[in-house]
């Protein structure tokens, strides 16, 4: 390995500081830290250990403490937050903005929810009573309502102006201007005012064509539109376009990261809230359906075997050879399966295109099939000495892989339009269609060919 | 499908338009969307309506036709230049940021790229051929050169001042402070300059506890610096800390985005560089060499089976079973190496901690081999009415659950400790490794039980 990342010198420093219960030099060290590298700390601590920091840092310095919980993931925040008493948590969540308190709660134990809320000032409540109103992985879950706007009829010197009057709020880089009945009508950067004379009127130096998200916009959709804009933050409306928040564009990145995690996962058949250390029990049941599934759906290729076992009776060098045709044929199938599911996540893929898509796939297929097929069958017949099966292998691979492309492209085309995420078509599902395809094709070639040569002989 | 997207209804409009050949109608719808949604258009219209459109837009509104190129991928943006002469390309580059031209530069043919560098005015093509002096995915990379920045010694207001006698620099949210050599020593929001008295000097202001990149640093940790800390942009210097570029978060959210596809592609077989519409030849050849790799490994599997040929022909069910033992590894395996390589890229995953990492992957495997073996069994002995088979298949299972555990983990693991990208330990590679195992354990429990059935009987 490279050199130690900075963070595992303070990791080390930070154990063998609590080891020695040198507590003064720890919040010494923890305080001049990033919370953002607190929060990785917590990720990297043991149980126990973590435990002992974090109850530290609360009693001591609570704002980091939180400062850390809000730049952590809402599983291991509320793993942090289980132990204490609802007072409690209500008092520390209102050191963290509404949204990332909404997160955390969500992950709380129901009956400790309830309580948090309750407990929270009416205000702070309200507001994250309100986001979790919304549908999860929408722009109104993740946005922060307290979000800056000026009243359209204000002067560039008196948005200033309000603006030096502000306490906190966090990265503002766009003044969304609104009308007296809070509607969204316009924008302005930060930069134009500085560029103005003080008395321009907001209204002359808005910008009116600006892109904003309903709150009911799919939180992939909200990331896609920043992206593509190049957006610092995006604007978020109501029904009736009244603005109700902001999303910036960390949240977004957030977003990208978790959107590709999820289909990295569902490829492979791993439910999208799992991490490296969920626990055991947890990990082993969130995937044990799958592989049910797989175990279903491999009882049907054994299915396929079984018909044609008189066939390998006969033949037993047919049993060597089954593997090679349905391994290829999965793994063909998962590169095909792999492009697709990624070029309709990025938006490259629309229906209009898919026809160009499924014809490339079926090309590589049958190209791929007798490039693998011919080298397949050439090494067979020095194995085995029969050209016969090198020529039924070769066949069975241009087939199957025939089928690969065919599938790939086509489950997940057919997902998307029965509005099923194109990444549930995966590798667990498509790989066994290509194993029943490829023992069907494989077999079948051959007990057609031993007939035939039984009765030509 | 829902209503048809926006850019659907554009798209059937310019297609609509250029058959008809109404040009001026077609400028003026193109001209009413933002370059991002015109450089997406370019990518979903076929080879020679994108040809046409693309050579009308640069005949007629140059500026347009090159915000969109800025806006797409340098493969799709080389191939509309390439049919070009040298000179016209260097004219056209002109009106782009040097950090694209230079991604774009690098995609075309090598000599046209060489004659297009000697046509550019002098500072643009050093600037260009500055970029591409850094190796590929680092900061210097994909850094923007023009970077804003002001001495130290200025005050407040004439920082304003030089801020509204800027031409043309976007996304200006941070101003970085120099000193006379242009070494980085702080950094000023523009809020900040915003709320203090014009005669403040930039010094007393300033941040000097900032992040910033060394020009050789990894893009994918450029990524996680800026994503961790929520920066807008970070400030690029050379080895002795003078500024030198930045990169801002709309490209950070490219390389987020383009390392995320590089992982899903690698854990499938395909190259990072592949797209939905890559030609058919290109694609071929990119995944034949993962197929060649398989079918190596997949004779080596054969190989396992062939040893147990003796075997297969005394119980022809047990090629019946085969299937199940290594598809039921392969998908477990896939499930902890994704897990596992996420972990990894997430930064969640370090040397520290991969101890408790194997032990759970390890818990999972055998959890979830015993709970599929006892059902796979019961199966497995109503469909042939042998238990032993059943008690072979549960117990081959389980074995090769717990092997899936330790390679989807250790293979990984190995290979970043050697400093190959993780990602590499393709399903490809894993699965084979699953199936030598599977079938080893399945055929060869078998065996040991008709070897010893037969001393018995």
């Amino acid at each position: 390995m490279a050199a130690p990342r900075k963070i595992d010198v303070v990791l080390d420093s930070v154990r063998r500081l609590l080891r020695i219960g040198a507590t003064a030099n720890l919040l010494n060290l923890l305080q001049k830290q990033h919370p953002a590298d607190v929060a990785q700390l917590f990720g990297e601590l043991h149980d126990r250990e973590r435990t002992a920091v974090f109850n530290l840092l609360v009693e001591r310095h609570g704002r980091l403490a939180m400062e850390a919980v809000s730049e952590m993931g809402p599983e291991l925040a509320a793993s942090l937050m289980a132990g204490r008493s609802a007072e409690e948590i209500a008092r520390l969540l209102a050191e963290i903005p509404s949204d990332d308190a909404a997160a955390l709660i969500d992950y709380l134990p129901k009956e400790l929810a309830t309580s948090v809320l309750e407990m929270m000032g009416q205000r702070a409540s309200a507001d994250v009573e309100n986001l979790l109103e919304y549908d999860e992985q929408t722009a109104g879950r993740i946005m922060n309502p307290h979000v800056f706007a000026l009243q359209e009829d204000l002067t560039a010197g008196e948005a200033i102006a309000a603006l030096q009057g502000l306490r906190e709020v966090e990265m503002v880089f766009y003044l969304y201007v609104v009308d007296a009945r809070r509607h969204l009508v316009g924008v302005v950067s930060l930069r134009r005012l500085l560029l103005v004379s003080p008395e321009t009127p907001l209204k002359r130096i808005m910008t009116t064509d600006l892109i904003s998200a309903r709150v009911d916009m799919d939180q992939e959709e909200v990331a896609r539109q920043v992206a593509s804009y190049n957006l610092l933050a995006i604007p978020v409306v109501d029904q009736e376009n009244k603005l109700v928040g902001i999303i910036t564009v960390d949240d977004v990145i957030d977003v990208i990261k978790d959107e590709a995690t999820e289909d990295i996962y569902r490829l492979a058949g791993v439910s999208s809230d799992e991490h490296v250390f969920t626990p055991p029990v947890v990990s082993l049941r969130k995937r044990l359906p799958w592989l049910v599934i797989n175990l279903a759906t491999a009882f049907l290729a054994s299915g396929v075997v079984a018909i044609f076992s008189g066939t390998i009776s006969a033949w037993v060098a047919l049993a060597v050879f089954m593997p090679i045709v349905a391994g290829m044929g999965g793994n063909a199938a998962t590169q095909t399966l792999t492009v697709i599911v990624r070029g309709i996540a990025l938006g490259e893929l629309t229906w209009s295109n898919s026809r160009h898509a499924l014809v490339k796939e079926l090309l590589v297929g049958v190209g791929n099939g007798l490039a693998t097929g011919l080298v397949a069958a050439v090494v067979a017949w020095l194995m085995i000495g029969s050209p016969s099966l090198g020529v039924i292998l070769a066949l069975a691979m241009v087939m199957n892989l025939f089928v690969a492309g065919a599938a790939g492209t086509l489950i997940p085309l057919g997902l998307r339009a029965l509005k099923i995420d194109p990444a549930l078509a995966s590798t667990v599902i498509i790989t066994t269609f290509t194993d029943c395809c490829g023992f069907a094709s494989f077999l079948g070639l051959a007990a057609l060919f031993l007939r035939y040569a039984h009765k030509a002989g």
